[in-house]
């Protein structure tokens, strides 16, 4: 292992702003070796005796299984704090409190929580190291590295290629650490949104000061023909005032097999999930689809962090 | 170990209707080279590194604590899902896409629905393969591998004897499947219940079809003198529109001590659990009371379908 | 390990009234030899293929969690009955019933029950050791040996010691059982708490009855010049008809750092938790916070127990 997986020891994971692009590529490399153990393929003893803690504020089943799957093959344990705002929470306790009993009990800290900053803030209050799993409408960091790692893996690398986020591109968390990220490896990113949906201006004008090459158009089916990457987002009904309005726009942005006729062969297509209808089942028996494969490349990436964090590298 | 054993990896077990009587004698004597191990008194270690998914749309402690701790015992993990229904479900996540998402961080599924069908649905999803920890109305059949276990351990076997199945049997998903089951030990199968309660005519035709000794009564006294077993369910007070008439007739069918005194001695009383007041507490002190040791063997009979299923065989 | 250690293996643990001082002594005395592990410098495997249930009726997020790890940190599993209320429970299964199910899934078996008297019950009923984890206004005895084992580590002993109790002296079960636990190591005990929320008359009886020194007052300033513990306990506003009454009363016993200002230099300041605002989060900073560190200290008492009760002794 380089050196620089070093400097992951102890630090938090709070932001993928906090990641350069050489850091970036410390963890899909470190996943690219936890694949064989995230499979089942391999077993792994490394984090025998040591406790993950999972507190989420907000239910999210998907984060909150992959982080613990990704404790446990690695030999580790997972302690879940369950529903926390039912017990101490509901007594008064301050987030800093919660947080300072947690890390008495554990080793690594995985935070879900409703505010933005409050990981940012846990990660102050605790001696443990604390992963962001998605702080309100900040940040995701760990969706944005196994959204890269998919991308790497789908496609043999991220450098140049052009990825298409589509959808709700306005509140969507996701794709708006996506983009950050995506800037650093020179990808050409189109942003494809109704109207309402747009990217926020001061997002689009920090990712293109930082040399990112940004595009937006509202027109899906030439961008279908270029991309390498469509990256779908779920269009949420509350967004609308208007149930008619919501239906008609929601039709125009799903992704079926007709729209993918014209599609490079090697295009993919991933979806952070869960998926309502912007992706019609019968994509899902095409090639182009990956987004239940990119659901379980959250493990491989989870266990590199939990190993670089807790400084276990090297082993595989 | 016999070559039987390895036909059941990578299998599903999504109804006892699918074991043929070979099938469930494999089970039954891998589950008694568990029993050790089911106890504490020995140690495995051999699903290490593996990870055992509960996904329980519907709630069932016993169900679901029994196949955890069958994996724990086995050295190896489990993930709870938890309670799916208020996260991607309420999203609008199929159980197409739920269960896609699950088989990606875990080696073998554990599903409770409340429809009939969603468990053989999901193991056609599924690569990995999936246990139906009861779907809806429809099958449980580690209830009835655990129900066939307990008569086994309890009696020396299965062949032959005088089963009784008492209460509730037109609702009564147990005894359906276990009614199945045992027409293929040439048991003989006595179905005592109300006249609002008795077994669908359909059932009965077919067990009688496939070659089972099936008698009918409301005769619980005369049933006593004669039973190996008394296998006791629960008469649900939502049956009855009228409550006098639900506190009659549940009271009629109450095992006492009373009743026990004309029974054999050897007589088995079991019961699916949990009890209400169907069986007298006095009951629990006679060596008739088997139903709490019948409630540990899902341990073994869990684990040795575990091991099955996952290709572990021999090791014990 | 002298062959004290042995007479806890097979008990349970119900009250601290059950504990003479040369059992505290052991108990304390194991703690020190699992403090390594519990934070995680060190890695067992003593409690392979053991399982512990955590059966909570009533949410108890900080217990239920030093529990758990402390049985990971053993290497053992967790099996976490979860909202147990919502399942069996709710069908009318009796506590009795729910104890011998659980009992068959385990090897000890952790209870927090709402009603007094409930753990020891449990106890009678179950063929596997139970730990009681706080039946209602009852008991919490791993509690009170984490309080005296944090007096310990901090001030070297017990013996001789003045321990300041403060606050909710009424209601709370905590102070009760330390105040018990105290008179059996010569501690002096100060009472210092609203008339309103007075420890009961016949529990200081009986506490000066077995020998205990006890003294009550309402005026903080003096107690804080003398105390070598000073252990603050929630004002429940509940407690109070008149908002105001409250606001008042909580006001004047919070503690803050110029009220500490005449306090000997080695005071330690205690708290079961969650704190609400009767300490200033400004005393955090201070030396003689110990709060955070006592629910620390919850780990190793627990494995202490949990190795003493599973006859694992002598290992470390």
């Amino acid at each position: 292992m380089s050196s620089g997986a070093e400097k992951f020891k102890g630090r938090d994971i709070i932001s993928i702003n906090d990641f350069g692009r050489e850091d970036i590529e410390i963890v899909l490399t470190v996943a690219d070796k936890m694949l064989p153990y995230a499979l089942g393929r391999k077993t792994a003893e490394v984090m025998r005796g040591r406790v993950l803690s999972t507190v989420f504020f907000e239910p999210s089943t998907r984060t909150r299984l992959s982080f613990s799957t990704a404790m446990l093959r690695l030999g580790g344990s997972v302690l879940d704090v369950g529903d926390i705002t039912r017990t101490s929470v509901k007594k008064g306790e301050t987030l800093a409190d919660t947080i300072r009993m947690i890390e008495a009990y554990s080793d690594i800290i995985v935070l879900r929580h409703s505010s933005e900053g409050a990981a940012r803030f846990a990660s102050k209050v605790s001696k443990k190291p604390v992963i962001n799993a998605g702080d309100g409408t900040g940040q995701h960091p760990t969706q944005t590295l196994l959204d890269l790692y998919t991308i790497k893996k789908e496609l043999g690398g991220i450098e140049g290629k052009t990825i298409a986020l589509l959808g709700d591109l306005k509140y969507g968390r996701t794709v708006h650490s996506l983009a950050y990220a995506l800037a650093k490896f020179n990808a050409k990113i189109i942003l494809v949104s109704p109207p309402e949906l747009q990217m926020p201006a001061e997002i689009v004008r920090e990712i293109r000061e930082s040399g990112g090459d940004v595009w937006e158009t509202d027109d899906i089916s030439s961008v279908i023909k270029v991309a390498d990457v469509l990256y779908v987002t779920r269009i949420q009904k509350e967004r609308f005032p208007d149930p008619e309005e919501y239906l008609k726009i929601a039709g125009s942005y799903k992704i079926t097999t007709e729209l993918l006729e014209n599609a490079k062969k090697s295009l993919i297509i991933m979806h952070p999930l869960p998926r309502v209808d912007e992706i019609d089942v019968d994509v899902d028996e095409t090639k182009h689809a990956v987004y239940f494969k990119q659901a379980f490349y959250g493990v491989p990436v989870r266990m590199a962090l939990i190993c670089l964090i807790l400084g276990e590298v090297g082993w595989w």
